[in-house]
């Protein structure tokens, strides 16, 4: 599984979370604590947005721990939106197209989990996609596909927090449709420059790990807390979709998944 | 040979100068029009100052041309001060560690050209360097090498182009030393987050082009015309040391390359 | 466009064709005489037969002529049967999963030329491909498509020439179905182990060059005289088809390419 | 630490010692048994010799985990001798030329170790080199200069074992006359293209693991058994040297490490 921060408030230097911290995520990409997989070596990324609408976006296949660009990025890059990523790859093989995290427009995801089965579902769920997004697909991760699926319903014109609970609900179908017993897991952030949105949801009992912290300067959600500690730290709670306001606040959702009737 | 381009003024994003331009640095790793070697797809780098001391540096050994990281990061960083260099590797071996520019503390340095007969001259040369200087040496080219050597002068208390003709004229006097006939040719800019220094020198005629263009929002020095054509380019001349000054000034120095007797 | 070569005859070691020819590939991966991309820096790579059924394959995207594996790897496999590619990109984007030679079970193919239009084309292109061969795609080519196109029509019982002829035939009518007017142009090699066939083509005048040799050792064909001189190189005619046997013999076919009326 | 094993025996495919095995070495590279750092993700490197006196060599940076040119070259090269190294790096930077193994000539070798206090000692023993041996030198880390000073000796006539204890000597002098606590361990293995040369020591009481197995179409020796079970490995002794001859002997050796009196 991978590992993943995302921060909103005052402009800082990436840096501050990523590489510094006693537990920071470049840690975390070659011994995490709270993983089933402790080793994150099969690529990173990170996004940020500065002054233009769509992010910056800087990803390598090598591992995080030992990427001098990635180090010198940090130190000098300022943001008051960024995400981290790093990967543990589940499926879809080790290449730049999936790192995460993944941009379309002004829009950045990325996530930790897995579709169950995807493999007999990958075909049938690109299928879905209309040609625009299903042209900007670049690699071949259940992840791209589902942020793709989640784009598809917000220009439709779905709220955030519902368009990803309509993706999941759809997958989850598929997934049983398919007779497939393996869970579908996600813990994920998406943002637009804006607002941050963190999910942690998971068919089964056992939803992947994420934390949300506020400090004075700004919040931030993990995959484990970046400290080691957990005081301070708040776990979501299944089911739970967290929007990172501009304005500071927080506000908590219920994601809903209809999963429909089995045919 | 290689290409570089360096620029100080107003802060712009480093695509206005790498990426956009008709004949942008980026074009050049393809495709140089003055240069002997066509290509210069072996490696690239980019250097940029911000609010912080040292440099931001990004470089990479894949060629200039297919990375989506720096058209990424070119896209959204902006700076005052900022280097961009594609390499065309003439000795030293393809690597990261080899490629331009190079940092140390606050200098910044690249460069195009080449030390004759370097492979017998290194272990020397290298031998004079002071320990710290030495264990910051991370590569096996002429040009880190210059780069530390003139960095030792002026730790020294030397100033700024007294240092790098000092530099010159001890290489040169190695090479003839040595039974070098090949010559020593230095297109080169350095930096210290303030100024930016160019240097156009070579032991025989033929030193490597380098231009200087001077805009309303700032100046540049390029190894080649940005736009393909020379309007507005005014060639540096052999010997020439141009200072473009944090203040928008720009001054002319002569390099003073004071070779010893032949013993 | 790229740059390949094929080899069948007596076990030669990959380094007497790659490397060592004074207009090598490696040498035309810096510079190829009649293409009219004249750098082929994006990815190369080897296949080869051994004493298994499936080809053995080493591909980068780096750069060929910079590329030590490469050196070492072809100085070291000795093979009856092999590939080498050198890529300039014309679309897909800069990856390992869109280097030739791409492998299927025992089928080793390679690929210089273009499909016109093909990002209008490649959703419905993939989409007429078998389930298993759909999961055998792992990159973005219009090359790695023709080719599990062509496999599709093998395994269904199609002769080799003949296949290859289906699938240009069905490519082109597409084209024109979808109002494009930029040619389909087709140079390229596929084997099984023990025979290479080569192919020329294309919808217009330009077919991209290709040439055959017979040497005392074996036969090869390549984009480009190995030797810089067209002396014992002749070129394939448009349309040609030729089979390199395993018993040294040679044999040509006319490509058979009906496209349909224009409905 | 590193992990390491090399065969010498019947000719085999390296894919059934390097990828195959329960523990293989590409499984060890993503966890370790018997190591303080559990990831080897910092590059990996097999050696092999074939009909040729040198070695062929391919070394990447990736982790081997995730690397397909190495399976498929793993599953398409046989050898009689060859080497395989992943690598957690202590020192030197994450480069290929500072991958396992290194060759120099017709010889080949691999460390798992440390040389305590190696960044004061560094500009030192290099400085011991000659000029040729100094020139192949083209990394930063400890295990290449030991290599390379072994080799020093083996020219002016050492016996391999003699080689590698006066080294060990050498530079055990050296860190105890700069006041170096930290002690130089020591598991290695060297090979000429017929026999294999493995040793374990270490300065103080804890030298890496290093095992020796024997099979009827072959032995080799491991940093770790193979198979996770650690019957029929026999590990080596503190200050042992262990050939593995061309005609299928072995022969044990007493490391001898005379270092000289404190001055």
């Amino acid at each position: 599984m991978c590992r993943f921060l995302a921060y909103r408030g005052d402009p800082i230097y990436l840096e501050d979370l990523v590489c510094r911290p006693k537990h920071s995520l470049v840690r975390q990409s070659l011994r995490a604590e709270e993983a089933k997989v402790v080793t994150n070596g099969d690529g990173f990324g990170v996004g940020w947005y500065g002054e233009r609408e769509t992010p910056g976006i800087y990803r390598e296949v090598t591992p995080a721990w030992s990427d001098e660009n990635l180090l010198a990025l940090a130190a000098h890059v300022r943001s008051h939106l960024f995400f981290a990523h790093v990967r543990a790859a589940t499926g879809g093989g080790i290449s730049l197209a999936n790192c995460h995290p993944f941009a379309s427009g002004s829009w950045l995801f990325m996530h930790n989990g897995q579709v169950g089965g995807f493999g007999c579902l990958r075909r049938e769920l690109e299928g879905e996609l209309p040609d625009t997004l299903w042209h900007q697909r670049r690699g071949a991760t259940d992840s791209e596909l589902l942020f793709l699926m989640a784009v598809h319903r917000i220009v439709q014109g779905f709220g955030v927090v519902e368009a990803v609970g309509d993706v999941l609900a759809d997958v989850s179908d598929r997934m049983r449709q398919a007779g497939v017993d393996a869970p579908l897991r996600f813990a994920a952030a998406l943002a637009d420059g804006e607002d941050v949105y963190a999910f942690r949801w998971a068919s089964d009992a056992k939803p992947p790990t994420l934390y949300h912290r506020r400090e004075a300067f700004g919040q931030m959600v993990a995959s484990e807390p970046l400290e080691g500690e957990p005081e301070g730290w708040e776990p979501l709670e299944q089911g739970e979709a967290l929007c990172l306001h501009a304005d500071g606040r927080t506000s908590s959702h219920q994601l809903s998944v209809c999963t429909g009737p089995l045919a």
